[in-house]
Parts: structure tokens; sequence; C-alpha cells
């Protein structure tokens, strides 16, 4: 795959550091430091301004706009206007002068300087040095967090010590709603009212089209007393005041801010009230520290996964954990997971099919509430979705590729109209959880109403061939170099799968819980015989398969010309860059795993046999130009035994962002792929499996490691699973005696570790 | 296809009358009383102003504007921005007041409406009594013609009679480039320079973008001397006068306009001095009416088709030839044939694949000399062809789907991308115009190079197979609801045919002119070792058939869901504005003749039989989506012996718009449909073929004729059909004694009629 590791911040089981400032790797470090509570995110930029390279960014889950421009492609059912996150309020904005030199680390001439973030806190701190002139030296200490509890609220300090002569300082620190997207190239942002006075700001502005609200504001304790003045500018208040320290003289500076969101419309009136109230109520930097220590440290006893004799993936996969926490943990069902989490507006801050089939298990065995409400968004976007269906000419709901808010995003007709993971993802999500959880409360009251409208969906956009055999024509599958195929193994095996579970759940209903049954075929105008009639499509459902096994992607694929992938020169990828853009699409390249995928979700319904003539045929013709692709691989590939292949796959999983493989973490952070390192690590060496009845493991070490831990939580046990070159020790942390497949052999857990030599 | 003729005008051998005035018609009258000349087109607008619904157009072949919007999808090969022929300049405008009322036809009181187009002359003329106020009433007539000989030049005259009352009447004609395209709701000329004198205007003016200019100039002579002033506004210059009539008195005025276009910018310094002189020189109207009733005598004289007992079919048949004469007749080899002609901006006034397919034969049977420059054009936009080729990552050269510059125009990458009958069309153009023309001289100093090219791009565009064919995977054929597929019959065989063409052209020249063969492998930079290889290809190429000789359209075609294409609701179609987009293409309705095209195109190497079952199996499959589809059913049901069938799809072909069928007249004239109509009759009724040896004829008549007389020029033969139910009379009219196929069986034409009994 050619990746070749950027290597630059210092490696530390717990911390990420950067010692000395370089202006090529601003926007990346811009990425890589930022903090995030679900709520809300903040790239890592330098809040005193920088006139070089910068993506200045500030994001709140689920605050959009609709883009500015029209699609050029008109016809029923492709999105005539896509949607996306929104920058939204610089609630750091600072500017610092001494005397009348303005800081900028553009150009200002600096030393001595460190940014660390710490993993174990979420406290970013940033350090320097700085000669505004010849007689003056002053050091500078920034610090941020967000109060991982309290979501709506932003610390910031600032502290300033006149290393050599005197300084006079000039500091303005305001809100600053004059952002601008980016790839838009435009501020989204209308001012509706700001007020301030000595030694606070508050302001409220509204998206234009979408009519989104933000309360901003924010108060400041000084180590001395302060005379401020009120600046205000079009969509900008702040405070700006003098200071003058002394030789050696320290002056300190504390921001607490609150930020709310009113997305609704709902009590919009009472935003400024609630703001100002919420920002006299906010306690100091210095207890929330405390608070978020602990939280974060309540989050590693039960996510935390050690390695032993490797401390650069040791710092890579807590890196990964911190930051999908950071994005998503379950605080809300109306929050999703964007494919940049809330770290850049690349992917338009959307959510993808990866939440369901690439994040979901991490959450399923570390945090069952958070995966139960990534189900929720998807009940509570029912009704974009059903309205989805009805554009495409179909019934049901069909989910869409990307979005924020439940309706489909993506403007391109070939992927909008032709790719159905998402619905399939959304059935499956709801079947893996319930295998998982047994949350049969949620199956029978939210999970079956979308499972009947998928289902519907699938029946009324699939079509029974000439020869009698059910199937989708005109399909994406998940590898998308192959378009407006007909009879993509992955679509039909899901849908498949989906229909038979609808109607295994419903028929249980029926035994069990006729209440339920019956409001759900209710709410669903929904008759016995039209879901029994989907039975002969699952029956007669293709998936073409020749006599050892071999899945065909999809009919005609094993006909296609064949390419050579190593044939084609490493400058030309990503092809989609390079390539005419029909020309991605007629040969055996897979762009990532489809057969695959389906052989890696359903693990437990193919035979080991299979699953290695499918990866031996597949493996050799994927490029990976999804950044999901070679973690699954290595999944398998560790299953197979092959597990040179799944290390080299794994290589670059957890340091995906911080080794910049792919050279483009300045747009933000491979946020699902984040999750995917996760997965390859617990899946794939851990052997995890979680779609049988019981919990399997079947853990591998790669040759690097001395040895490593994971924990799980699986039906309210926290596992912790240790594993060295010599055994395998699981122990029960927490929870009752649980009866788990190791190797294949059902053993019970209990709290007497349960340790497996593995040398023989 | 449950289309329904709006019946309207006056049914007349020569004549196109519309008496009284319907505003509800007033666009579709635009359209169906356009004028051309090739050079130019305008529109049958009033040309005194009218605020009703009107679509003002004056267009110049080859004038063309860029759009103002970039394409939303940015990938390689994707067009990023198209072009379009650019409505240009009113150089008709004129305003009346009376009594300061002024001439509206939208509003005014006016009765004995009357417009005529004669045929035999091509002049236009337009008559009405209009009540300005209760004591006044005049009468007008327009009169408008273009000149067909010195096609810089148009004439206007107004004649007004004051038949009760006195008019007092203000008059102002002028150059308006003001035009806007309706589409882009945006004018796009510049204004350059201007100037006036009493009894003469003229203006340049030029497009934005691509810095095209237009002199427009006109000169005035009035039956009485006038008091002219000049008006000058935007873009603007015109003559304004007043007359004053006593009862019964009348005034007219002649205005000779002079337009020169100049699209390269070379001498466009000079471009006001050679307008003015032109405008000097121009002879009045009187002249060019009498000049352009001869020019149409000629034309006539080879082109006419006369038909007995259906006076409907014998207007609609001369409409068409006159409108296809007046929008192309071979004047300049840059010109081509859009899609509307000159007579709306509906596809863009650009040229498609229609030209090689739909029109050649028209050309090739009457005017070898335009036949010939259609081909030519193809020549020049040879190197634009080898850029899109490029574009495409392929080798040679690929025409585009859709032009005006030689450019692609098409920003629909599912079109411009994947269809490739623009190429093969090229190379069939030119093997049809060769075979009936014997030009070896174009072929072996133009045509091969283009044959080269297109061969080129046809061997790196196509694949070999996995199982060792060759063929085309991820093409869009002539039936464009089937989309990305392998195996188009349509893309093999046609590609196929070219390839076979080109190697047997370069093996003659190779073995008869040496010179010529040398040059054209040293142009294209050609060995013989690369062409000879495309041999194997060409031999290796995949044209899927059964054992009754059924052709299948793609790869799995048969295996597609059925649908029965009757069921569909006659409100759902056009199906592109009322399917969901994707809906369309994963089916077996057919848009268009795709095997049957090529069933059409070769068809002396097809078998009866073998047209018969695809016949058979393809027809009731097809939506005619496409005007051009009905045209090429008749033909082939025709030479099936199914004359029913045969006359219900050529039930609308010459009437398509005079009776408005499609409901789209407004927005042009069909202009290739038009071509298409001729060919029903010639190719259809006549059974004409001209991929022979031999020019074939295979005469029937339809039930409801009682005969028909067509006039073909073969090999410089004029050659007279007639057809009656008795009989066919084939008359040497001019040229050599020539052997023809007439029934397949060989004959000689000689100056004495053969007469063939029918009867038997």
């Amino acid at each position: 795959m050619g990746k070749i590791a950027d290597m630059y911040y210092m490696v530390n089981p717990w911390i990420v550091s950067e010692k000395g400032f370089e202006k090529s790797r601003s926007e990346v470090s811009e990425s890589i430091f930022s903090l995030a509570n679900e709520y809300m995110g903040i790239r890592g930029y330098f809040e005193e301004g920088y006139s070089g390279e910068t993506l200045i960014g500030s994001y709140f889950n689920g605050v959009y706009e609709n883009s500015p421009k029209e699609n050029h492609v008109k016809y029923k059912g492709i999105v005539a206007r896509s949607h996306f996150m929104v920058n939204a309020v610089d609630w750091l904005y600072t500017r610092i002068w001494c005397d009348n030199t303005p800081l900028d680390l553009a150009n200002a001439e600096i030393d001595n300087f460190e940014r660390h973030l710490d993993l174990r806190t979420g406290i970013l701190i940033r350090s320097f040095h700085w000669k505004p002139n010849k007689e003056t030296k002053v050091k500078l200490i920034f610090k941020r967090m967000l109060n991982m509890e309290e979501v709506t609220q932003g610390y910031q300090t600032i502290s300033i010590e006149a290393l050599e002569g005197e300084a006079n300082l000039t500091i303005l620190m305001g809100v600053d709603f004059n952002m601008l997207h980016k790839g838009e190239g435009q501020n989204f942002w209308q001012e509706q009212v700001k007020s301030a006075n000595h030694d606070s700001a508050t302001m409220i502005a509204e998206t234009i089209t979408t009519k989104q609200k933000i309360y901003a504001g924010f108060s400041i304790v000084a180590s001395k007393s302060l005379d401020t003045r009120i600046v205000e500018r079009d969509k900008f208040i702040g405070l700006k005041f003098n200071v003058k320290l002394k030789e050696s003289e320290v002056f300190s500076v504390e921001r607490k801010a609150t930020m709310i969101v009113n997305k609704t419309g709902i009590n919009e009136e009472n935003l400024n009230q609630t703001g100002s109230q919420a920002l006299k109520s906010q306690v100091s930097f210095n207890i929330v520290f405390e608070r978020n220590r602990k939280y974060w440290e309540n989050v590693w006893s039960k996510e935390d996964i050690q390695i032993e004799g490797d401390t650069r993936n040791q710092q890579g996969i807590r890196y990964c954990i911190f930051q999908l926490h950071q994005t998503y943990h379950g605080q809300d069902p109306n929050h999703n997971i964007g494919a940049k989490g809330l770290t850049g507006e690349a992917y338009g801050g959307l959510a993808f099919w990866d939440t369901e089939t690439c994040c979901l298990p991490f959450y399923l065995l570390t945090n069952l509430a958070a995966a139960k409400n990534l189900l929720e968004f998807r009940y509570y976007t029912l009704s974009q979705a059903k309205e989805r269906a009805k554009q495409l000419d179909c019934e049901g709901a069909c989910y869409p590729i990307a979005t924020l808010n439940g309706h489909e995003a993506c403007d391109l007709w070939q992927h909008a109209s032709l790719q159905f993971q998402p619905s399939t993802g959304v059935a499956y999500g709801i079947w893996h959880y319930v295998n998982v959880s047994h949350d049969k409360e949620f199956l029978y009251s939210h999970g079956i109403e979308v499972l009947i409208e998928i289902s519907r969906f699938l029946v009324s956009r699939g079509a029974w061939s000439a020869n009698g055999e059910f199937g989708f024509f005109g399909v994406m599958g998940p590898d998308e170099f192959q378009m407006m195929v007909n009879h993509n193994a992955y679509t039909n095996y899901m849908a498949k799968r989906t229909l038979e579970y609808t109607i295994e759940v419903l028929e249980e209903m029926k035994a069990i819980d006729r209440t339920n049954f019956h409001s759900a075929l209710e709410k669903c105008g929904l008759l016995e015989k039209e879901y029994q009639s989907w039975q002969v499509c699952a029956e007669k459902m293709v998936v073409l398969k020749d006599e050892n096994g071999l899945i065909e992607q999809h009919d005609g694929f094993f006909k296609l010309p064949q390419l050579d992938i190593h044939s084609i020169p490493i400058d030309e990828f990503p092809l989609y860059d390079h390539w005419s853009y029909d020309r991605i699409y007629r040969n055996n390249m897979i762009k990532q795993p489809d057969v695959l995928m389906f052989l890696f979700l359903y693990n437990q319904s193919f035979g080991l046999a299979e699953k290695q003539v499918n990866y031996e045929f597949y493996e050799p013709k994927t490029i990976h130009e999804s950044s999901l692709s070679p973690s699954i691989h290595s999944i398998l590939a560790s299953e197979l035994g092959k597990d040179q292949e799944a290390y080299q796959f794994f290589e670059f999983a957890t340091r995906m962002d911080l080794d910049n493989f792919n050279r483009n973490t300045r747009e933000g952070l491979h946020t699902t792929s984040i999750a995917s390192a996760w997965m390859n690590i617990v899946y794939g060496f851990g052997g995890v499996r979680t779609d049988g009845k019981e919990l399997m493991l079947s853990p591998t070490i790669p040759e690097k490691w001395e040895s490593y831990t994971f924990k799980i939580t699986y039906q309210e046990r926290l596992i912790q699973v240790t594993v060295d070159r010599k055994a395998v020790k699981i122990s029960l942390l927490r929870g009752d005696t649980i009866k788990v497949q190791i190797y294949h052999e059902v053993k019970e857990i209990t709290n007497i570790p349960l340790v497996i030599d593995t040398r023989k």
C-alpha cells in the first residue's frame, strides 16, 4: 500500500507531545491536538491568531448548514442540496500585543516551543518563549480543556511571564462568529444579540438557512485587577485590557466559556437567559480539571488497551480510544459519528455506514448505552429515511449514505441512489446490538419498526430476474470501484439476512409479546401476509458462488478484465484524483472489502475454508483506497493464521493520524478508522467475535509485542484479557460467571482468572 | 407511444399557414416559422415586440458561449464547463406606435391575422388588421427572408395601410444585442462599437468568454422620405421616425441587414469596414426574393418527395426537407447540425451522433458535397477529439457526445465518458460516404487519419476479459436506459467494423497509394505493427448471440428483470422527469434501438431471419423516448414485410413539429428527427439501402397512399423513383446508365425508365 510514517510527535504511552514548532506541520497538529466532548469539538489551532496556514475549526455536534450550491444534475431522487457541519464559533479568540508587536507564531521570534496533550486528563498545554523585541522576552503558557461532564463548558488559561525586560502587554479576548467554512469559502452565521460588561461578554448567532442558534459567552478572572474595554465588531465581541509586567513577574488569566446550542427553535427566546445563568454558575478551571481527570480515569479503567514492547502502538491505540471517546460516548441519541469526528470539515462532518459497521463494535464492548444511542439515532431519523425511500420510488426506509440530520446529504447519485449498505448496516447494527445485549425491549419497541421499514425498502428496491431469482440490480456495494452492478454479493447477502431477521423477530414477538407485535404492525401499517411474503425473497436471494465456496462479488465479476494492482504507479494514487473517473470502474480491482466484509460481519455463518478461499482471491485485488479496509483484512488474516500479513495490515492502524500516513490529517482525524484500529486489536489479535451465541476469543499475539491487555464489557461483565507469548489470561473484573468460547471451546469465566497456555 | 397530433396549421402541399392568432400557440409558431440559411437562423417571433410568452431567438452557426455554471462533480474526464449556442442579435428589431399606442399582439385589438411560410421561396409573410383606437384601423404586412446565397444577408419589409381613419405612426427599427439566453436567464454580449446615420445603423458586439464577434448593420429604404433620429441604448442602436398616413394611404419600409460573424479573431479589426462595405452593396428585397425562388426551385428539383393521396404527409415531408436544407446544406465544413438546428436553444444547439447516423443519409443521396463537409467537420475537430481521449486516459481520438466546437460539451459523465457511438458513428459515416461516393481522395488524405485515431481510441478503451475476449466494459450504448454495461452489442460490433475497415483501408493504401499510406502513418505516428495488432481485437470482439441469431444487447441483458412497458402509466412519461433516476436503469426496457440500430446501419451484413428474430425480441421492449427511434423501427418493419407496423411507426415522423406531437416544439424544431422522417420514406418505404456494393431499392407503398415519388443522387446520377399501387418506375433523370439492385435483383437503369409491375 506504500504508506510511509511521518514520525514527528514524541512517543510516550500517555502523552502526545510536540517539541519545537514547524510551520509546515501546523495544520496537522491542529487536527492531532483536537479536543472534544461529543457536544462540541475544537481543533488545536493557535487561539492568539496565526497568519500562516491554518484551519480554525470549532464544531458542534449536529449543527449544520445547507450547501449554498445546488446540485448540477437534476433528476428525481438526486439530492438537490447537500448539508454539512458548519464551522461555528472561536470561543478561544485571543490577541496579544507586547509593546505593540502582535503575537503571531508565523513571524514571531520564539523558542522552547512545546505542546502536550495528556490522554489521562484531556488537557492541552502549549508553552514557548517569545522575544517581541530586543529587550523583552516573555514566556507564555496556554491551557485549554472541555468539561467532559458539563458539556457546554470550555476553559482556557493563559499565563505570561516577563523573562527578560519589562513587558507592556495588551490582550484582547473574545468570541468570534466570523468563522469561514474553508470548503465553501464562506461564513454561515448571522449575529443576533451581544452584550458585555467589564469581565464577561456574550453573543448569540444563528445559521443562515437552518436557523440553528448558538449562545457563546465567557467570563474572565485574572491574577491582577483589569481595566477592560469592550470591543465590538460584526459577529464579534470581546474585552481588551493592558497589563504591565516587571521582569520575572507573572500574569495569568482564566477564561470560563459556555456554549449552548439551540437546534430546534424550541425555547430559543430563553437562550440568552439560560446561557447567562449557566455562565455565572461555571466553576473554576482547577475544579473541572480534577473532575476531568477522574472522568478519564474511569474511562481508561474500562476501555484501556495496554501493549508491552511496542510504545508506538501503545501510544497509538490510546490516542485512538481517547479521540473516539471524545467524539462520541452516547451522550445524546441525536448525535452520530462524523467521518472526521469534530476535528475538521472534510466529509462535511457527515456520518456514514461506518457508524454501524466500524464504530459500533467499540461501543458494544465498552459502552453499551452509547451503542444503543447510535441505533436510537437511526430510529429518530426513520421518517427521513422513509422520505428518502419515496424519492427513490421505493417503499419503507432507505438510510442515507451520508447525513447529519437524517436526510441524505450525498449529492452524487451514483452513491446515494445505488448504495444500500447504510440500510442493511442499520439492520445489522440492531441485530448485533441485540445479540450482545439481549435488549429485547429496544428491539420490540424501536428496533422492529426500523427493521420492518428497511425490509420493506429492500423488497421494493430488489427485483426478480428473468430466471426467477431475487436480488438487486444496478447497485454499488461497499466496493465503490464497481458501479451499477447486478447481484452484488454484499448487498444481496446483507438484504437476505435483514429480511430473515425481521421475519424472525416478528414471529418471535407474535409468539411472546403480542402487544408490541400488534403495535409494531399497526404503526407500520404492516399485514402478516406482507412480511411473510418477504420469506421467498430471502430464499431466492442470489449469492453467486462456485464449487469451492468462492463468492462472485457480482454477476460478471469473474469475467472482468484483470488488473494487476501492483502495476499501478504509486503517484497515481489516490486513483480518484489521477484516473479518468470512468476508468476506475471497469476492471477487477477492489477499493475495499465487499465479499470479505460480510464474511467478517456474519463471521460465524461461514466456515474457515470458505473464508480462506475468498480471502485469497479478493485480498490481492484490493487497493485499500479506504482507511477502513486494512483493518478488516488484518482481522481476517489473523483468523486465517496469516499472522505476518495480519500485522502488516495493522501496521498503520493505530497511528494513521499520529504518523499522518495518508498525508491528509491536516483536514481532520480519520475518526472512523480510529474505531477500526481498536477493532483490529480486539477482533483481530484478540480474536473476539460477537456474532455468535457466546462471546468468542481466539487470541494471537504479534511477534513484536511482549504482551497486550484489553478490557471489554460483555453482558455486564467487565472482562480483561491479557495475552503474552506464553499464555492467555482471562479475568473477570466485574460481574457474574459467564460462558465464553475460547479457541472454539466453551469455557466458564469466574472470578478466578482463566489461564490458557498457548505454547503448545 | 400515445402521441396525439395537435392539428393547427393549414394543410397545403407547399405552404405552411396559420389563420387567426392564438396566444397559446405563439411559441410553437415561432419554431415552425423559423428561417435559416445554415449561416444563421431566426425564429418566427414578432419583430415588433410581444409581451406574451416568447422565445426571441437569433442564432449563428457555431457562435457559442461557455456555460456560466461549473460542473458540480469534479473528477478527471468529467467536463468542467459546458458550451452552448448563444442567442445573438435581434436584427429585425422593430417597434410601432400608432397615436402613441404601441403595437403588441398580446394586447392589441386585431383581426384577419394570417401567416404563411412558402416552401418554394422561403419567404415568411404575416399580415393583420390592427385597431389602435376607435377611429383608426391599419393593415400591416411583415415579410422576412434570408438570402440563401449571400448568407450574411437578411431582409425585412413592413407595409402599413391606413384602412380607417388617419394613422400617426412612430416606428423604431434597430439591432439589439440585449438577447437573453432563456435557459441561463442571461445575456452574453458586450457592446464593442456602434454608429448610425440617417438611414443606417451598425453595431459590433462580442461574446463574454469566447470573444466571438458579430457585426450587425442595416439600412432602410422607405416609400416616403423619412426624418430619422438615432436611438442609442446599451447594446442597441436604431432609427426612429414618424409617418403620417391619410386614410387608405400605404407606407412601406424595407430593411436590408448584414450580419457578419468573426469567430476566430483573425482580421477582426477589419470587421467594421468589411461589414459596412457589405451592407452598402446589398441589393434589394425583390432581387433577392427572385434569386431565392430559383435557389429553392433547384433544391426541389433534386430533393423533392411527392406523395399523392396524403396531403398531410406531403406537406410534412416537404417541411422536413425545407427545414433540413435551411439548417445545413454543406456551406462550410465548420458547421454541423444541432439537434434543434438554428431554431431554439434546447440541447444547446449542440450536434450529436445523430449527424452521422440520421442526417448523413439525406445528404449522401441529395447533396454529396454537404455529406463530405459533415465528415470534414470531424476531421477539423480531430485535435479536440484527441484531447478528449487523453482526458479519458485513452489514446487516439474520442469524438464528443455533444459539441459545437469539437470539444465535449456534455457534462454528465455517464454519457460523455461511457458512450462511444459518436466515435464509431464518425467511422461509420466515413465508410458510408466512401461506399456511396468512392471518394478515395478524401479517404486517403483526411478520412484515414480520423479512422486511425478512432481505432486507436477503441483499442485503448476496450479491454480483454478474463476469458480472453475483447470488448468494452462500463459503457452505455445508444440505448441510454442501460448504463455501465459490459459487451454492449452496438459498441462492440461498431468497434469491430471500425477496426476492420481501418485495417482494410490501410492495407489498400499500402498496396495502391504508398505516398498517402506513409504520410498517414507518419502523421499519426503509427507503425504497421500497431495497426496490424488491432486485427486480433476485431477478431476476438464479443457479440453475444444465441443459436437463433438473437443478439444479447449486453452481457446479462437476458437475465434482467422484465418490465412490461405497457404497464407504465402514460403520465409517467417522459420517464426522466417522473422516475427516480436510477430506476430507469435496472430492467429490460429500451429507450431506443441498440441492436436494431446496427442491424439497420450495416443492413447487408445480416440475414432477414436474424433481423426478424431481433426485431421481434427488441421492438416490444422499446419505449421510443427518443424521437429518432420510431423511424428506425419503421424502416426495419418495412424490410420485414410488417407494412402496418411500418406505417404506424411512420405516422408522426413527417409532422412531428407541424402537429407538435411531443408538445415541445416551442423549444425548437426536432431537426435531426426531421432527417429521419426523410430516411423513413426513402429507406423505409423506398427500401433504399446504401451499405452494399450497389444501390438497392425494394419499394413498398403505404395502404393510404396512391403514389409517391422521390429523387436521389447516387454516383452522379439523378434517379427518380415513383411507386404506386401497381408498379415501381425508376427513371434516370441525369447521368449514365447504372446497375442497381431492385428487390435484390441487379438491374440496369438507363434513360428509358424501368417499370416493375408489383401487383404479382
